[in-house]
């Protein structure tokens, strides 16, 4: 049923709603406590009231449970920042080895988010001269399941330092299914409204 | 000053804030009144708040009001849109027809964002096995700004039937500038919390 009558959002909800822009954080450190029973269901529900090119809703969200599959990807992640690392040299080496950049170990909950490539739905509308839209509706996907988890106070960590494919094979990901994500999803050990490579002074380092 | 006491969104607030995603569109029907005064400068600086990786932050909003620009873009839009017309057949291309999927004569407000590729902040940081992660935090960008500005009772609409090199052309956008979406920005003429193209049919169409 199409509603017509639509909700008003006064000076209070924006407030709030800037702030809850501001809190939002990359998180990388976690409690290892479970959510609440339906929680994940819930902000599932809401990632799905994103937008997407034609309307194709190409985002695949794979819950990973299984713990061979997450050391398989941790194990990518090792890798991966090994070589990052190996990258920067003197003090900025220093400060990089000195990041966290995911909590991959401590996350009650993970995800690795797929674009299906071969999915029909939309049938090719918006991306005929723009074929990354795709990719890009899933990544509005993952933005608005991540200000829903903020308003649970749930924290979520995007860990991009990964090799896809060895994330595609691990979990058998059919053909077609590119990584756009892998996310980590738990409450957050502490709040603050400063990135953390800002407090790290990641951009000012030489 | 970083402050650790964060904000406490209760149950009405996160209904609200589910309302928000629930009528958030994709409007191409745009009232042709200006925004308020200082409004844009707003928005803008709750998309400054998103993330990006590396802490990056490589969108870059050119706000477009040269009303040849404009129309070069505009033009971009009818060759593509004709182009992508004459890829579907019977029905399919007699709906695709009718619908209305730009609002760029009426809309106020247009911007093209693009993702800086030349930029050096970040350092590389979180984009060397996937270096899209550079688009992508310009898609979450986008997505913040369209969530604020329905906050403000304000459309947004990403146009992606475009020639991205047409885009860059018309702006003179320097190199390493690539073109994540035109968008279009205004009150618009209807509400509803259904999308369009479900409306329309589009996903059922024969």
């Amino acid at each position: 049923m199409t509603r017509s009558s639509p909700p008003v959002f006064d000076a209070a909800f924006a407030a709030q709603f800037r702030e809850l822009l501001t809190w939002r954080r990359d998180v990388r450190r976690f409690r290892r406590d479970a959510l609440p029973e339906g929680m994940i269901e819930q902000l599932l529900g809401e990632m799905e009231l994103s937008p997407s090119v034609g309307h194709s809703q190409p985002w695949r969200w794979v819950r990973v449970r299984d713990e061979a599959q997450r050391a398989s990807v941790r194990a990518s992640f090792t890798r991966c920042n090994a070589d990052a690392l190996a990258d920067y040299e003197g003090e900025r080496a220093r400060l990089y080895a000195s990041l966290k950049l995911e909590g991959m170990r401590e996350a009650p909950e993970q995800f690795a988010v797929f674009c299906d490539h071969a999915t029909e739905r939309g049938h090719g509308l918006g991306r005929r001269t723009m074929p990354e839209m795709l990719d890009y509706s899933v990544v509005a996907a993952i933005t608005q399941f991540w200000l829903a988890a903020r308003v649970q106070g749930i924290g979520v960590g995007w860990v991009s330092i990964l090799e896809p494919e060895v994330v595609r094979e691990a979990l058998a990901a059919p053909p077609g299914w590119k990584l756009i994500a892998w996310l980590c999803v738990g409450y957050p050990e502490e709040e603050t409204d400063m990135p953390e490579l800002v407090r790290a002074g990641w951009e000012n380092g030489q």
